[in-house]
């Protein structure tokens, strides 16, 4: 399912003149991380595997490369994200290998439900196939519009769990093609469109619409289950793609205004288990914006974004998800191996 | 049991003219962390609390307190260890109010079977009564050594999970004050002398020469079972303190020089959850050596210390410790609240 450029690699590094190489990579591709740090020793650089779970270019582990004396980084699975890196990285994002348009064809009648003017997208596993999806579906009569998505995202139509930018065209509907249900529900909540989400892997479509509202309503009943809490935890994490300082001194901020007690908890893999004996009675979590989410059933305590915080306060009524923006992005990245040196380089 | 020295930290803080601090804490000093961090910023220091779970001086914030935009870092419970910090720290070890002495009345009888001679020791918390317990057992007729320790520990006396230095003095046996089971079997591994544990909170006595036998027979099946492991994952710290590279890399090379394959492993917060996944038949934890000893029943695969894989290998015969040396301790710690500067500074 993974193809691995191993002499592309090889290559890139040589012209560094890398001596030892650090490689990173999600839970899925440890074998291939294996695999490259045997081919790479065999070819004379010494490479030591990160151990820390990865989930995604948020979190590059350029600072403890640099720790470890390692002339590079290599993160497998994930393109590049704007950040201020220490050494030389190297990303190498994860394509899927699966017939997506088997999976559009099999749900056609449903994908005309969406209307005539699609916006089409997806996460980077599939995004070459994404131009392929267009030309099918424009031959089915669709006006397909790919957004271009602002500087956090690499290629044109790509989503992340923090990221919907690519979504936001003008469109009856949203056409996600891809596996789980976080980043097709974030992209029903930030467009409020007609969302239909494509897996490639079993075929299936589902409309998000139902599961967004679902959705909401869990976190309207978090929301509530704030309205006593008087101490706030306000959370941030180190991991360089998440670290949103500037937010969680505003949320603290703002919660001292409205006569909250406020503390700023800064830590790298955000988990209930490690704030238990803290005496907070609720918590924002202003990171990646999946945390407060997707793990919601371990908290003991409430656990809010900073949006749903808003809400609490007063100072919004709609519910709105906790997206991360990106800057304007000036091109988009090549699409398989590539380099991203330091500023300083 | 904890005093918090919160007026001469604000003192040192003002001194260093600190905006931002950045604030550890172990597991038990979380609610003296948030209030410490209250009092700060009711003077005016901007106050972040890790949440990160940390274990020792070994595992500083000083790197993410610099990232921050932190000026200081504060690191609750532990004595200083020797480490090229990146940040003005403040260290505050927790000292225990417990009576030793009454718990040394109780087990006299016990005692005196140490023999005439006994060395002295104990963790941070009960350090400031060693002296008080030395001149009781003086006044029963003993004659006690407190051992220097090298620099790895901060006080005369003073044992860590990963260093019995301080135990190492010619003596009948050795007395241990304190709580835990990792520390005093560490001592009897580590001195190969009767060792008695007394637990001044409990009051009992118990001595570590059958735990220790018993340990060390566990250790021993976890070194049969990694008998036909062909490829070892060599896994150590990011922590500051335990990232003991250039050891990792040597049991690498024996390993590979013994036939074996061997990948180095780098990582966080070691734990087998995280390298579910990987390929390997067997590990060497090279960092804090209660990984592979405390958590063993965690892991599936067979977790070995570098001096057990030197049995493994055939390359040592006896069962010794895996301690973390360090150099020569040129002065004592001062007792309480305790500022380090970077060697820059």
């Amino acid at each position: 399912m993974y193809e691995l450029h191993e002499r592309e690699v090889l290559e890139k590094l040589r012209e560094l003149d890398t001596k030892r190489v650090l490689i990173q990579t999600p839970e899925g591709l440890k074998r291939e991380a294996q695999f490259l740090a045997e081919f790479l020793e065999e070819n004379g650089i010494e490479s030591l595997i990160s151990g820390d779970i990865n989930y995604g270019a948020c979190d590059p582990a350029d600072r403890e490369a640099k720790m470890l004396g390692c002339d590079a980084l290599i993160h497998l699975g994930h393109s590049y994200m704007v950040l201020n890196l220490e050494v030389p990285t190297i990303f190498i994002p994860a394509f899927a290998k699966v017939d997506v348009i088997k999976a559009l064809s099999k749900n056609m009648s449903e994908i005309r439900k969406l209307g005539k003017r699609i916006a089409l997208v997806t996460t980077v596993q599939h995004i070459k196939d994404l131009n392929k999806a267009k030309e099918f579906l424009e031959n089915e009569g669709f006006e397909v519009r790919i957004g271009r998505g602002d500087g956090r995202v690499s290629f044109p139509g790509q989503v992340l769990g923090c990221n919907f930018s690519a979504a936001k065209v003008e469109a009856d509907g949203i056409l996600f093609i891809g596996a789980g249900y976080f980043h097709p529900i974030g992209v029903a909540l930030a467009t409020k469109k007609p969302t239909l989400a494509i897996n490639p892997y079993s075929g299936d479509a589902i409309w998000m619409d139902k599961e967004a509202e679902r959705w909401i309503r869990k976190r309207w009943a978090q929301i509530a289950k704030a309205y006593d809490a008087e101490k706030f935890g306000v959370i941030t994490s180190t991991k360089k793609g998440q670290l949103r300082l500037g937010e969680a001194r505003r949320v603290v901020k703002l919660l001292k205004e409205h006569g909250k007690k406020a503390q700023l908890i800064v830590m790298n893999h955000i988990n209930y288990q490690a704030l238990e004996g803290f005496d907070f009675d609720a918590y924002v979590v202003v990171a990646c914006p999946r945390v407060p989410i997707d793990d919601v059933e371990n908290w003991r305590k409430p656990v809010l974004t900073p949006r749903e915080l808003e809400i609490l306060l007063g100072l919004r009524e709609d519910y709105e998800f906790d997206e991360i923006i990106g800057g304007k992005r000036e091109r988009d990245e090549p699409m398989g191996v590539n380099l991203k040196l330091p500023k300083s380089l």
